[in-house]
């Protein structure tokens, strides 16, 4: 074992795991000409691994044992969490501007890994170290399955109002060998072309929904997982501008889990509901930030995409057009900071470094509240021709070409292909478009879900800064020396682990 | 001749026009798979004239000749206006939501009109009301070619630094028949499936520029004009579940004019390029009103569906799900208001009533600039699963149809397939997604156009205010009677004609 | 008796009223440093009715008997709306910018009016008829006392768990003779210098709350009301540049009920809770549209301090500094359309005419929401200077005036003197500043306030438009001549009474 | 010599300078009734390094000379940027939320200071150190002089159009000793009651402009300098809640320099025009990263204000209030992150360790761009009451002090006194209101110098996007290993020195 190439990675997708796509079913993932795509791009995290220049990024190499994932490590401060951010990064970057997406949901194992050591169960504890070390030891790639389906939203999951008990994922036999579980998860990236699920819930519980209460790992392919994976358009069409560089994006899934058997030691949670948002919200955490850090490649091209329109325009000096390119400058400068900073500014949870729960939310609603404004600099950037432009086929049919190359130049040195091909891939790549808009706020937790953690983790901050109101309103007097301890308390905010 | 039938007018399609579209030429706009639905959509201006309950608006019927369309009636004043304003409403949700666009256009032969009345040109008013009477003879159909494809848009269009001459539609000949026209025209909506077009200038132009002022009026047909269309994506595939409903949309083209001959019956400005700007701006005026009236139907439609989306997730009661509406509603409403304000105000250009210049501005302005914000709220109602939802063919499949029955369903009465079918017009119908975000940004003008006009338009009252701020500031002294007169004159601002 | 002039206003005002200023009681009004200037600014009022060119604006005279001020007139449709709007706006203009407010309360009255109409009582409507007389015979002003001071914001008036039971105004005794009531009420602007107060509810009421459910009208010299009037900046100090116009501004009173009786012939509302909605909501329909008209007269004149300022800074062309006052200009004439489309699509409501919920409450929400940018923008104009500007008294010393002039001109022919002029009038005038934000945000309710009727009233809207998004979603299936009922119902919605 | 403390500090302002405030010569600052609360919120700086507690972030000692405040301490790295922000920060919440702002200004000679390094001038960098050295060892307060008051601003300071040529500091005589300059500087907080004053250009120059491009430092109190200091409002009245901890504030100063004399030793830049953006951009990254810095302590305190508001109403768990507390901590905490990321990712810049450009402005940027939305936030929280509130001596005068007790309580345990207090903060504290809101703007530079900034120093950055860009729209073609160095430039950006 050890180390895999992009092959075996693709060879160990042909595992007999059960997928539709449009209503057909899938026979192997790594050909279906759709599928493939995003197979390739996954892949490109294990070809990552093999170049000489990022392979002290990509793999770590402590001369303990074999070599492994850096995805696979453990992060004990900022410069781990540091390291994985940068890992991260690179690898979109290296892969066209797309996440690759193998690994990055170890967010969610890492979840339930907190809650295990949180918690002190010396079982799972027991299990989440081995279950690491096998991902470790076989390179295994793994999706996270978290959001329910959730039927009446304003109803819990037990709740008898609810047309049936299984909007909500959960426990319906428990044996000697282990958990039946039942249920669907929804939007799930990845699951149709990486190896492993790890299943976690989506919300708080309370005592009514201990079935609920339930986290694990499984194979892809194990027995009862029906994937219906949802048809994408990333692949290019013959009405594209084509390109030597391979076609990238991702696909989600919505997960049925009819009776799916999960052994005991797979099992990480099980009827303990208060521990649930442990786990949710540790989750969360990490994968807020994992998901500034790969949308800071796809802004790098936005803007990239956006000054070469401009340039090709005519109009890159024009004073309202460097206004708006200010505007996204400050907004990616901003997400990249923000997204640096909540691993410097890092907590420990159960032994394990996580990125600054309130910057980390931050970095993540900055990124969402503030992208439909960037969205439409960006179209109004463009100009109608965005939407309105020939083909790659009209631009090749010779009664047409002639007129295309003539009429939709731009400056001097700017062709008419050139010009049409910066907005084909606006317009083709997975960048713009109401699909990215809504990845965004959706991707990683609503809008909501940020303002909630963000206002429940700075619930003791408020608290504080409230005590200095009323000592500074007159309301509460404090001696001189208490008055120096309030500023010290006021020091230690918000920096997390120093 | 009279009224047309919506048969009479598709047969007036074949004609021979020259387009093609995604790299083939059409043969027969009214059969080809995409184009018909685009012409179907124009033709049910056609049909609205035949419904007892319509025709009063539709139609004009004075008993002193034939009934013609009212798009082609000369408004005098703000009723008429109103009523036009209703006329484009009321057929936009008659055909399913979508605007049919079939004599919308007159707005730009109004510009013309406007401008041969204003500069008292004999000649050119006898045309205008000549080719008038011939559009209401004929119950003609007609697009407004303006947008030129510019090439280097900082330069102006005669300035020698432009690669060549033609990026912007001018006059290469002028014999005693008529003149000889070269250049292309981007982005024209509905220029291969309606009958006639007006070409004009799109922007202010200098003495240099004198060739460039030029305007017209052109069958579609006539030799040398070539069309791109540009394929669209409004008619449904085997994914999206089916309706009883006829598809509807539109599509623009790519107007080549390989050197076309206009007769000079057709001419309304030629040379005169201090004009121009009044062609232009007259046009917008009317334009920018004709947008946001069609645009209200559109909006209509996705506040409903927004709401459904809401109910179905048995959330439309939570308080920031009422807050977001609420904004969705607020949104709407101004529109309308600012929308029919702008009729009500009126202005007398030329002879003919045409919106207040700012308030028809202001509320096209509104609409675009804001109307990213609310896509960011639909989107948010609607959750992931908008993007990530299974498609027909998924939920016609027995193997994965059961399951989206049993884990898509929301609340107690809301079926998988009512969510999804909700869902399913969001994703397709022409409302949300980029293209619409992109159209309302650009179509009728950039916010740019709209900030200048609103600009320019209000230099007057700027001036006035200025006047006032110096007098309660004591910086000029005025008389009590100087002061009652500056407030008279206060109260004349933006109300236009009384 | 008939209409007042403005002397005999003032000595209807040396009454024995008592009203407490900055923690001492006030003699006379009319004669008090600070609450004289708000005399006279309410005493414009019946200055105005003087002037023969705003004669037929303020006064109605319709032959039958004596004339009376427009406001006590009873509006029976838009065009009746509309010429109270405008009044309210000249007057605010004549009256330096600055709302006289002495009448603008009716308001208030007409919201109980609107209710004992709707309720059909005929005790109350007889009432309501008797004091409108007496306020038209009697030339009277008026107040509305309205915001109850609340205690706990998330308790009901009966609740209780509030501290005690007066934290809003009830009735605490009722005999043959009439009520006496007890409580207080917050933020009254003109209390202290206008004639007569409504009293009303200023929410919904429960069954529990029916001893809160009173309106009934008072003098402001009633045993047992209590003013403490809160101190204003508005009077200039020795530091601002002396002008020859007189100042402007209100001031506002926290009014206490110290078992105040009312004779029964001025009670309109006594326990029907059911009704105290009615009286609220009609109150802020129209209060709302007043709110926006007298607004619209400062930002007029903040528009022309602004464009000054940019003026004499010799920026008037510079690229952002037209966007900004493009937005400025935007942001004026939308809300004077709203304002006035708000009368045009007028509802009746007890025989009344009332400007359209929706268009009303959007109009001032428009207004509220978009103020703060507005400000922004405006501070960005002015530079440093407005918060750094030597004083006129600095100006005056001989010492640094010289150095004055000499370094704070600006543009050619801009003199220190007037570029510090149009500063001190952007500074000190009722215009720009936090006072302005928070009056802007609260007067007339919260924005929240505005959210929750905008909402309320679009409930049907928003049903309608759910019913066609389900046709188009072929969820319900209609037949041709039901969808053309539905576009005529879509036509109807938000136009009031046609 | 040596450290001073804060009567030694005192003592040293009764030095001759010449000060008007409101039209008057202020004989001493330190016992004038306005300015001596702004010379002793300075003193704060000189106390704290008399506290154990904070000592080692107050003054350097590092054992091989005297102890020195940490303010003339040439930063190196990240860590020592750090330092340096956590000395304001502390300071300012030490100091009740005001920064001291005794030597915050060290960034301008420091911009002085990168720009003789830069230049390799060996006589100003010997003496910019023997400044340095001065200032340690006098344990010295400094402002510093930097916007000029420009005249027509759409003009260069020699341009001949201007009025006259001193509307930007000058040089009007070089004479063996040194310089002599004439001209004006403005909003130039602190001079009144600081020991020196930096004084450098405030714009590029041209080499027109030459006799502009001057740069130096002089005792305030030297001959021809003549300061009108802008009377202010922090002082608390007879009216306000009277508090045990002392008030806090700053003044600025339009300073006059009347041909003031500067000797050679203290003349940094002296004709050299090329290199005044130099000083002016250094100044600009090191000072905007000071703004960001000390308003973080203010808005601490307005975050602790608003919370209490909200607990004392009884609607803290209201959902509209934890979402507009959430806002709050969302614009805090990124605020705080970014700049501290400011700081760790440093450049070098003449061998002084510099904030990041790009995120030190987009700090600042961030700060006052969103500022005005928490203002208003705030004052939705606050209600009318904060406009409206009585004085304490309506709380005093036994006649209405009952009524306000009984009537403006708030929640249970909120008494009417806490809930006023609270208000006065937030009205009298130098927090909100439009002054902090022109601050917020101003200070430190307008919107618009951050954006150029932002712009200016992400060329490159653009660039590079550009690039890829058209790499991935197969504009242009690249080999693998090209590709990969573009990977590996990209990781590089924005990270300053590693």
């Amino acid at each position: 074992m050890g180390l895999k190439t992009p092959e075996e990675f693709k060879e160990s997708l042909r595992d007999g795991r059960v997928v539709y796509l449009d209503g057909e079913k899938v026979d192997d993932v790594t050909t279906h000409p759709r599928l493939k795509i995003a197979v390739e791009t996954a892949a490109a995290d294990y070809a990552m691994a093999e170049m000489p220049e990022f392979r002290d990024l990509a793999v770590v190499d402590d001369g303990t044992g074999e070599p492994y994932s850096r995805y696979f490590y453990w992060p004990r401060n900022g410069e781990d969490l540091l390291k994985q951010h940068e890992l991260m990064l690179v690898a979109s970057r290296l892969n066209y501007m797309t996440t690759p997406f193998a690994r990055e949901m170890i967010d969610s194992f890492n979840g339930c890994a907190v809650t295990a050591y949180t918690m002190g169960n010396k079982d799972y504890i027991e299990r989440i170290e081995a279950y690491l070390d096998y991902l470790k030891k076989n390179d295994l790639s793994l999706a996270g399955a978290i959001t329910d389906v959730k039927g009446d939203r304003s109803l819990r999951p037990a709740d008898p109002k609810q047309k049936h008990q299984d909007y909500y994922l959960r426990i319906i036999d428990r044996n000697k060998d282990g958990i039946v579980v039942r249920g669907a998860k929804a939007h799930i990236t990845g699951a149709a072309y990486l190896n492993e699920l790890i299943v976690m819930p989506c919300r708080r519980l309370t005592e009514a929904d201990a079935d609920y209460a339930v986290a694990f790992a499984t194979p892809v392919n194990a027995k009862g997982i029906i994937q219906i994976a949802h048809p994408f358009d990333f692949q290019r069409s013959a009405s594209d501008f084509p390109l030597d560089i391979p076609a990238r994006g991702h696909t989600d899934s919505l997960i049925i889990f009819d009776d799916v058997f999960v052994p005991w030691e797979r099992v990480f949670l099980c009827g303990e509901w208060q521990h649930a948002a442990t786990a949710v919200y540790n989750f969360a955490y990490l994968h807020r930030h994992t998901a500034s850090t790969y949308h800071i490649a796809w802004f790098e091209l936005l803007v990239g995409l956006a000054a070469t329109v401009a340039e090709y325009n005519g109009v890159a000096g024009a004073a309202n057009i460097r206004e708006q390119m200010t505007e996204l400058i400050f907004y990616l400068n901003t997400v990249k900071s923000l997204a640096r900073a909540s691993c410097i500014d890092y907590v420990m949870h159960g032994g394990r470094a996580i990125p600054n729960p309130i910057t980390a939310n931050a970095a993540k609603y900055f990124y969402a509240t503030y992208y439909h404004n960037c969205t439409k600099i960006i179209e109004d950037f463009c100009g109608g021709l965005i939407y309105t432009m020939p083909t790659y086929r009209d631009w090749q049919n010779s009664d047409t070409g002639g007129f295309i190359d003539r009429y939709l130049g731009g400056k001097a040195d700017a062709e008419a292909e050139a010009r049409l091909r910066i907005l084909n891939t606006l317009k083709h790549y997975p960048c713009l478009g109401w699909e990215i808009d809504v990845l965004n706020l959706h991707g990683e937790g609503s809008l909501m879900a940020q303002r909630l953690t963000i206002y429940s983790e700075a619930k003791e901050d408020i608290a504080l800064y409230s005590r200095v109101a009323k000592v500074l309103s007159g309301i509460t007097r404090v001696s001189e020396k208490e008055y120096t301890k309030l500023v010290q308390d006021l020091a230690a905010l918000g920096k997390g682990v120093q």
